[in-house]
């Protein structure tokens, strides 16, 4: 046990329970060398050493966050989004803006998805504008499937639309595409995409020059220092919260009274430290154990997504600084308590003991609804957390218990903060770079070679033209060596059928149990 | 190697390849006999044994669904939504309902919020009365936070709004919760609930007797042979399904012939027993690898929620039904492709490899959208998902990818009659009974405790009036031994100072480090 095992912010209410962890005061003793050693190299990373030293790359958004709001940049925003709210900055037939189409994927999504369901809710885009004081409802292309542009067409008046790309390269093919697709509907509408068209990129990018090129109404300038797991707190995460009326002012001090909190060096009165050695004690320093986030709030229900990103992406990692193969990990998941209890928590209570559970309790009630007897509704909340935690602690299970008073901006603040503190701390720890994704990169350029494979499918598709047999016999006639490839190339093809210029059907034999394409 | 890795159905069009797995012929040889021994008890399970032997009851979702269609219930259930939707069923103030609040949790909420989000997608609320050929809008309440009653309420109107219950045994506290809500709610407009309100539930149950006691417009019989998790191809799935316009006849037929391709007793041809087989061998019969499930489809995305569900609830169990300690367990996570490999698939690919992934392809796309050089927008997410399956093999993990024509009725109920079986055979082969959940009910006893206590404090609230102190210091004068319980009642009356008779407030000190409670 902790000697401590409660921190808490007592102004804002923010506690961190660790009594229900296997953790001691001996195994931090034990840790002392790894922590102290640990904080310094935290301490580097705020005074703007390269920490990402394969990308070459400050990692500064610790310390950058603090001086943003005083900057001409926030002021710049702040001042788009009121005239945009206000209708002084309308769309390109005179219309007053009433949507926001935000492009973007991963770090450019997830974490303004996280703040928008948190502190408009779920039920934002159906408010009136007048609810909603002009600010815009919003909705996001993240992938790059057609599915997604046509949903979010089915709620989007391209007239009164602001479409925001945001790519710190400009080269993410995803936002690309989604771009692409865009600037074709605008023209087909006969609309001026570039007075709908606003971006956030680094400057000289790819995005940057064409958005330039083109005349887009708006450029927000993303700094190099910003990664994109780590972007919510800076202008990525503030164009699309201004844009919608979140006060982007308030998401800032929460973060930056946490980052207060989580400098210190005791790591038994950091929360994030206690959170990092935490896992690492959990999971032997390995990820041996599963995150499993619960947050006791419907509005706190994408808090384990926009985790996923942010620790798996930064602690999944082949080898370590010096060079070892260590293929470490930490799984994130999880979805909403008490809902969470009808559906895995069966597992956690009887089955593999291979995680740790994170509850986040909400004390506010959003209403008061009294059941009888003087209790709540939200009692009810209260106890499934209390007793869930009971019930797992008596299987012998883990649980840190995290409590707010309530979901708003600064406690959203304070979370994604002290979840960045923790895993570039537990980073530290096992001696990984945190802030690169060369696996993502490895992905990309497989990627790359089956799009590639496809134009040279393409191209030889007026050759196979009047041929029909397996993809087997037809990657032989083409000369194509990668029949998965060829197979599956050939797959999407037949099965779009209102493509234009489509020259590929197909249909199952029973007899060969294969496909026969055929090739016109 | 397996001798045949893919199966296919060729009208259809569904497949399934197992090639990116580590499961051969051998495998499948040595294991000759549990896998004849557990389609053995498929075949029980079918010919309605009872094969949850702790809850007495019989499963027969497999057999079921086959003769729904031609029902007295279902034609009463496709009746009763036409008439909704025409208006011939109106609200208490006699307006067409325009909404459906379902009220519901685990089984009876993630069915439906799968098929919704697959079938209508994410913009369908937003659609006029007219797009939605006057069928419903669908919002959720499933947990007990009243900010998911706050957030329903600001896109709902009373009115125009139907309130649907659903919950077998009726004691499920949250529906419950929900319920009382509503009830007051509707009350406090001035309008007759019982004229908005309708159940599924079964006969007899708790619910079924306040529904009829009250009048309520509808009850729909839930059969007590219906499982919550595998309740979607019956009853539970049918009334919202039908409710928002969408084809359950279809999602029926989907499901009935997945259900005729995974009878067949070779496991080499049937998809649900080889897709359980690789579980068994990837994760030793034991879960020791998480099933990663990422759809390539944006329609897909709550796919992975729905199988959390239906595989850790089944799977997650303590004891085998010899009644040894086993700790078994399966892990289900994972979002939608390609987006996700911007976010956690940088792990998967260089991290842990403490998985097996499942990827879940769409072929047809919703738009034509042309990128280049006769590449398509949707070939890129072709390109993604083959590029990232050879990523991941070149690394040794493993992958098993799905395919599908379109997101349609019948392709969602195929996957989750593929799913339910997989699940039922998994269970048979690591012999565990997959239909109970004894873990939820120690959660529910726990939490029924915590909620005592709460009355319990409430009624010695007025004794402690005038006192403050510590959390202990009070526990004591009061005499309650619970102290952690005691505490976090005390803090969530404190933080909701707005409750009608609250009497309890708090205050950080920093000298004690401890919360100060005041009792008034």
């Amino acid at each position: 046990m902790l000697s401590n095992t409660r921190l808490v912010d007592g102004e804002t209410g923010f506690s961190i329970d660790f009594s229900g962890m296997r953790i001691s005061d001996a195994d931090l003793d034990s840790m002392g060398g790894k922590l102290a050693a640990a904080h310094e190299e935290m301490g580097k990373i705020e005074a703007g050493e390269v920490k990402n030293i394969d990308e070459g790359r400050k990692v500064t958004h610790f310390s950058d966050r603090a001086a943003y709001p005083g900057s001409e940049l926030f002021a710049d925003v702040e001042r788009f989004a009121q005239a945009v709210a206000s209708g002084e900055i309308k769309g390109s037939t005179g219309k007053k803006f009433d949507a926001l189409l935000l492009n973007g994927i991963g770090g450019s999504a997830l974490g303004p998805q996280l703040v928008q369901f948190a502190i408009n809710g779920p039920a934002w885009n159906e408010l009136s504008s007048e609810k909603r004081k002009g600010f815009l409802r919003i909705y996001f292309t993240d992938n790059t499937d057609t599915a997604g542009v046509a949903d979010a067409l089915k709620a989007l008046d391209l007239e009164t639309t602001l479409v925001l790309s945001v790519s710190k390269s400009g080269g993410t093919q995803e936002t690309k595409n989604n771009m692409i697709a865009f600037e074709k509907l605008y023209a087909d509408a006969g609309l001026d995409f570039a007075k709908h068209a606003c971006a956030v990129t680094m400057e000289g990018s790819q995005l940057d020059q064409h958005s330039r090129a083109n005349g887009w109404m708006k450029i927000f300038p993303m700094a190099e220092s910003i990664g994109g797991r780590t972007s919510e707190t800076a202008i990525v995460g503030h164009v699309p919260a201004a844009l919608t009326g979140v006060d982007f002012a308030k998401i800032l001090s929460g973060a930056v009274r946490m980052d207060g909190w989580t400098r210190v060096s005791d790591a038994k009165k950091n929360p994030a430290y206690l959170l990092a050695a935490t896992w690492y004690v959990a999971g032997n320093g390995k990820g041996d154990r599963n995150m499993v986030i619960v947050p006791y709030s419907d509005r706190l229900l994408p808090m384990s997504r926009y985790l996923q990103q942010l620790v798996m992406e930064s602690i999944g990692k082949e080898t370590d600084r010096d060079g070892n193969i260590v293929h470490q990990g930490l799984n994130v998941f999880g979805n909403k308590g008490g809902t969470d209890a009808h559906a895995f928590i069966q597992q956690l209570n009887d089955g593999r003991d291979d995680f740790f559970a994170t509850f986040i309790e909400v004390y506010k009630d959003a209403m008061d609804i009294e059941i009888g007897d003087g209790v709540f509704m939200g009692d009810y909340l209260h106890g499934f957390q209390a007793g869930l935690a009971d019930a797992l602690q008596s299987k012998g299970r883990q649980v840190i218990q995290m409590a707010m008073r309530t979901v708003d901006e600064e406690n959203v603040g304070a979370l994604i903060a002290l979840y960045e503190r923790a895993v570039a701390f537990y980073a530290e720890l096992i001696n990984i770079n945190a802030f690169h994704q060369p696996g993502v990169e490895a992905y990309k350029k497989a990627s790359k070679k089956i799009i590639a494979l496809l134009s040279e499918v393409n191209s030889k598709l007026p050759e196979l033209a009047g041929s029909a047999g397996t993809a087997a016999e037809l990657a032989e006639k083409a000369g194509v060596d990668n029949l998965a490839a060829f197979e599956g190339i050939l797959a999407k093809a037949a099965e779009n059928p209102s493509r234009p210029g489509n020259r590929v059907s197909r249909e199952w034999s029973e007899g060969k149990k294969d496909w026969i394409y055929t090739v016109i």
